[in-house]
């Protein structure tokens, strides 16, 4: 593991670090907040999977969880949203596809399958990862995002119920089957036979039988992409007769931004330090 | 005045404008957060200045003081360092020099002087356009930066007693006449004449009787700047023996980047508004 950056913050350290990943074959970053607590003893882990044409920086500077973290003594874990370099395909005009489009899933399809295995390097490898590098408790995890990286969090908590003690997110992708910028990228990750995207889709998990305890959904109204790409009453619908519990909040005048993302960042480190008993 | 964006955060919004600037000759841009109180009454408004090859937007996007201005009912502006644009002169290899590099000074010398006003900005032309603008009580005025910014903030203060209720600053460069990476600009834009540079140098303006009442000081003691460019050591010397009040924090293990900054945010938002009387 190479250390590009470290920072003391909120008496607690912001670290950038690189690893090169057998799973996607390249160089892999990522940021982690060390809380103060940590030093001493294992605290828990949240990671935060972002949105399309993120990294792992963009919560990192824009997210303003560091505080809060500190005080609940909580580990963040932020990957990058797809595999880097030279040598990864990639549609340069198209945002939706490729590098910063990892969708969390494992490809199929070639040529995309050699490296975009984002399922596995956020399930499996980094998680020894950090593990080995950090004093992570590992049996106390939470998964949380925004966008396609409510998508992965919502997703990977469903299909590891019994890894991840809690799930929120902000302006989660909860239907990329249907959504308008998930389908192109799923047809060219996984093919054109539907029925292998609904493992990597919320609503269609829930309708095919998985489960996971509870939700926090936080969403603005004001949202350009609410109506197309989000719609989060799609997954409310999909919860309904279910044991699932679904909290979400539709927020007047918030849009798809960090700026929103920020506002209710603190409510969702306080749900998940409620549910991994890290208060 | 132009909306170059507007985004809702914690309640109130944060503002991205510009507007045609007599001073400097040039369209200059602005960041305003204002919180929700002020949608109905006047309220406070706090300056932040920003450091050397910052605009408007590092604070914005890395200061995390939307949450804390909200709740203390705080306007925050937060003005580029510089004059921009094509026609404006610029030293491109001296990232201490020229455009990010305004010095909250009025430059005397050719090229600078036609574009470089920025003090006659910073304290006339902006906050007019603030007080026709927003709902600011200009009654009730603050200020605060970072390393040039906090320069800017403490010689503003000590220029203007009757203007601004409280200062305070991060890492501030208190004395350009000593240190390294002020002196050729000053140079550049004041002239050979050190005589003439000590109303721009926090120091020297006490030393030559100039007074503001208190002054809070935060400083990261692993600051790669800290001797040969801060040295806040020099202006607690220079303010012993005067009715002039400071607090200076030294803080182990903190840089000069904004994880140091956003970390005692909140400290200095809360010291304004005590002096500001807006709690």
């Amino acid at each position: 593991m190479n250390i590009l950056s470290q920072n003391t913050a909120f008496g607690g350290m912001q670290g950038v670090f690189s690893h090169a990943s057998d799973v996607t074959g390249t160089e892999m970053t990522f940021a982690v907040f060390v809380p103060p607590q940590a030093i001493a003893e294992k605290r828990p882990v949240l990671w935060y999977l972002s949105g399309l044409t993120c990294t792992h920086a963009n919560v990192m500077e824009k997210g303003e969880y560091r505080r809060m973290a500190a005080e609940l003594g909580l580990i963040v874990v932020c990957p990058d949203t797809s595999p880097r370099g030279n040598d990864v395909p990639d549609e340069l005009t198209n945002w939706k596809m490729g590098k910063g489009a990892g969708m969390y899933l494992n490809a199929t399809e070639a040529p995309w399958a050699e490296n975009f295995q984002m399922y596995s390097y956020i399930t499996e490898e980094l998680p020894a990862l950090i593990a080995e590098q950090f004093r992570a408790d590992m049996n106390r995890q939470g998964i949380f995002g925004h966008s396609m990286g409510g998508h992965g969090a919502m997703t990977i908590a469903l299909k590891n119920p019994d890894r991840f003690q809690s799930c929120s997110a902000f302006a989660p992708i909860v239907n990329p089957l249907t959504a308008d910028w998930t389908q192109d990228a799923f047809e060219k990750y996984l093919g054109a036979d539907r029925a292998k995207w609904r493992e990597y889709d919320a609503c269609a998990l829930v309708e095919d039988g998985a489960r996971f305890p509870e939700f926090l959904i936080d969403q603005g109204k004001a949202d350009s992409f609410l109506e197309t790409g989000l719609a989060p009453w799609k997954f409310e619908e999909a919860v309904k007769g279910t044991d699932i519990s679904l909290t979400l909040r539709m927020h007047e005048r918030y849009d798809h931004s960090y700026y929103f993302i920020s506002t209710f960042m603190d409510d969702h480190l306080k749900w998940h330090a409620a549910r991994l008993e890290s208060l």
